[in-house]
């Protein structure tokens, strides 16, 4: 396609969104579930061709030479199949949030108020390589009852394109328009910054990716963004820690998993137990295989360790490295936190009861937690059943996003010919 | 105050509000209340500073040539002062939303999980020429826990600077920072760009005025806006309405107040009852003065009145002009009000049950309404004590704006050595 194509294409992708929006708001909690499920079953039933055009993607990827890391996360294993159509009865099974009523009281006028809850309208996912996310954003989207575009990696269109045409046909058994749910069928880039500028069709964009896709989206976009800019986690141990849940709760942040938003980046320690507690987390990390990287006071206990540095306080490591500083006690903590952080997970490992309602005050981070690791800021722990992200905002949706956060609210007045005096 | 020196000016004022920022989301309840009332004495204390203060505006104003509308705008009478004063102290009286918990349950994993409420951060403020709009902005953002930064319209800057004067009183003598609430000094237009494109030191812009100025706001903002665009709002009357209160409604909708975004600018009617109800509307109509454009078919039943146009179902008259069209049905009104509204606010008068159900799931405005005046879309109507504006986005807050619009929500967890498995 040509830019002038591909503009018409974009138009023509934006316009269908906003008249199916209209169908998605207004569809029956039983016909988005049967959708669901009958996208489903068209997965598994489809396996076989959805591989096929899965290995397309694969082999182009050889070809161009794509890292294996981007390859593993490209390929749609058996596994990752039936786990796409496992997630979408699931969604299916979760509560149907719109139209829900809250709050409805009367006023003395007379009028009863209230709030409805309502989808946005057309969201527009900007995705990186892996494939399964067309399933997962496809699935929250018609559930929350908005209209999608999906935009995904170039490496993985034609398992894309696969997998939105089971979604199609789970849309055309429910009685629903496959204009619902649309992938952008070209790899031109200059798609995406057209997604990025129609206001007037896309209500909102939600970029699922690295930084670079996240900071381009913010640049270019003319839209509100639901964005998930990085996570720079930390755990203090207070002084009045119960030592044997701060070294569980240290260990699990930064060990369980390393790749992701909500491991621990940095552990702060307060002076008072730094002697007693670090050379215990430190025989387990080391042994973990974690880099350890301190402050000065840091390394009068454990001398071994490499010195850190202004930028391993800002840093999201994603990886085997962990950055440690001792602090006077929980306020220089909560400084700390409030200079280097990511507003993104923090945790207060503490028995005192003052401290802990201090930490959660005042510690401004989409989720805040006392005795608890980082780990479980996650939608599926949090009970959202599903979720679309995390959000670094503060406006509209933080922290996981689940089907709540893909919708609003109105307000509803019921009234029996009321008139304004 | 030349560009560069009006740059280093806002830098300063906003680090000054980013700072200020912390110590209004830690401030206690009793020192945010301490703080408004302080300041309403201070403003009755002051009242005649101000009013000399508020003479030096008028006078230019009145060398300038400003119409008489804005100098009325533009005036501190005694009555307003005294408004003011009164508004701080309402505000002093309404719940705080800081720190509020809600929904806490215990998920599988043993976590307890919830919700916190939180301050935005720092507000900016862009508003026209009304200089109380100083006082009400500041007491909604420190009560909501958060620091502003506001800008008025330029021929109001001496009445600001002394309204704030009084404000910055009332802070001090709860032991807060001035910086929390702070009216930028200069009338350089250079200023508000600045304002606008300060995301590291501002959260949120709230623009209140006139479509010109939410636009330019729309377009320069580099941060989130809540903004106030425009109410086309419509009262359809159904063939199964109780005909008694559609007169109500309908008479009032409109001639209630005729400037403010909430009023009706177009009614619809069920075709089949045109004939009998139009011919009474129309007298009441006609008796306030209210100038009367139809389509074809109500020019049918009202023969004395002018053609609608096109432009005529657009337009926000904020004026004695209605717009009138005869529609099918109900699936035709929700029609119109889809095409034509401005998602504000948009009323159904009906005595059908599945019908009033219709139109408040399908009508996506910020305000539906059955068997109520459009006139009650307002902060103070439904109940949240105050607003700073009404919000026509989708996203974060919809409707009218309260306290609670002014933050938002955390994740808390609570554990006791959890970490995830």
């Amino acid at each position: 396609m040509n830019t002038q194509s591909v503009e018409q294409y974009m138009d023509q992708l934006g316009q269908q969104a906003r008249a199916a929006s209209r169908q998605a708001a207004a569809a029956e909690t039983s016909a988005k579930n049967i959708a669901l499920v009958e996208a489903a079953s068209a997965i598994e039933d489809q396996a076989q061709e959805l591989a096929r055009e899965n290995n397309k993607d694969l082999e182009a990827g050889r070809t161009k030479g794509l890292d294996a890391a981007l390859l593993d996360r490209l390929e749609l294993t058996a596994d990752r199949i039936a786990g796409m159509a496992e997630g979408l009865r699931q969604v299916a099974l979760l509560t149907d949030p719109v139209g829900e009523i809250t709050s409805m009281s009367y006023r003395p006028s007379g009028i009863q108020v209230g709030h409805m809850r309502v989808p946005l309208g057309v969201i527009g996912i900007i995705y990186e390589s892996r494939p399964n996310v067309t399933a997962d954003a496809a699935a929250l989207c018609l559930k929350s009852g908005n209209a999608s575009i999906l935009r995904g990696g170039s490496e993985a269109l034609h398992s894309n394109l696969a997998i939105a045409k089971c979604i199609g046909q789970g849309l055309q058994a429910a009685g629903l328009s496959e204009t619902l749910v649309q992938v952008i069928n070209t790899t031109d880039r200059a798609a995406v910054g057209m997604l990025l500028t129609m206001p007037d069709y896309v209500d909102v964009i939600i970029p699922r990716g690295g930084k670079g896709l996240i900071e381009r989206v913010m640049r270019e976009s003319s839209i509100p963004v639901i964005k998930h800019l990085h996570g720079v986690c930390h755990v203090y141990i207070d002084d009045e820690a119960d030592m044997e849940k701060a070294v569980k709760i240290a260990v699990n942040a930064k060990t369980h998993r390393y790749g992701v938003c909500n491991a621990m980046e940095t552990l702060l320690v307060a002076d008072s137990v730094a002697a007693r507690v670090l050379p215990v987390l430190a025989q387990h990390y080391i042994k973990a295989g974690v880099e350890l990287r301190g402050c000065s006071k840091t390394r009068a206990v454990l001398s071994d360790i490499n010195a850190a540095t202004e930028d391993d306080w800002d840093a999201e490591y994603l990886a085997p490295v962990l950055a440690i500083r001792v602090v006077d006690g929980i306020d220089q903590a909560i400084q700390h936190i409030d200079q280097h952080g990511s507003q993104h997970t923090d945790a207060i490992v503490t028995e005192n009861y003052s401290k802990s309602r201090k930490f959660l005050r005042l510690v401004d981070s989409s989720s805040v937690m006392v005795n608890a690791s980082t780990r479980f800021a996650d939608g599926f722990e949090y009970g959202l059943g599903a979720e679309i992200g995390i959000s670094t905002d503060k406006l509209h949706v933080r922290g996981p996003v689940g089907l709540e956060g893909l919708t609003s609210q109105k307000y509803i007045v019921l009234g029996d010919g009321h008139i304004r005096q």
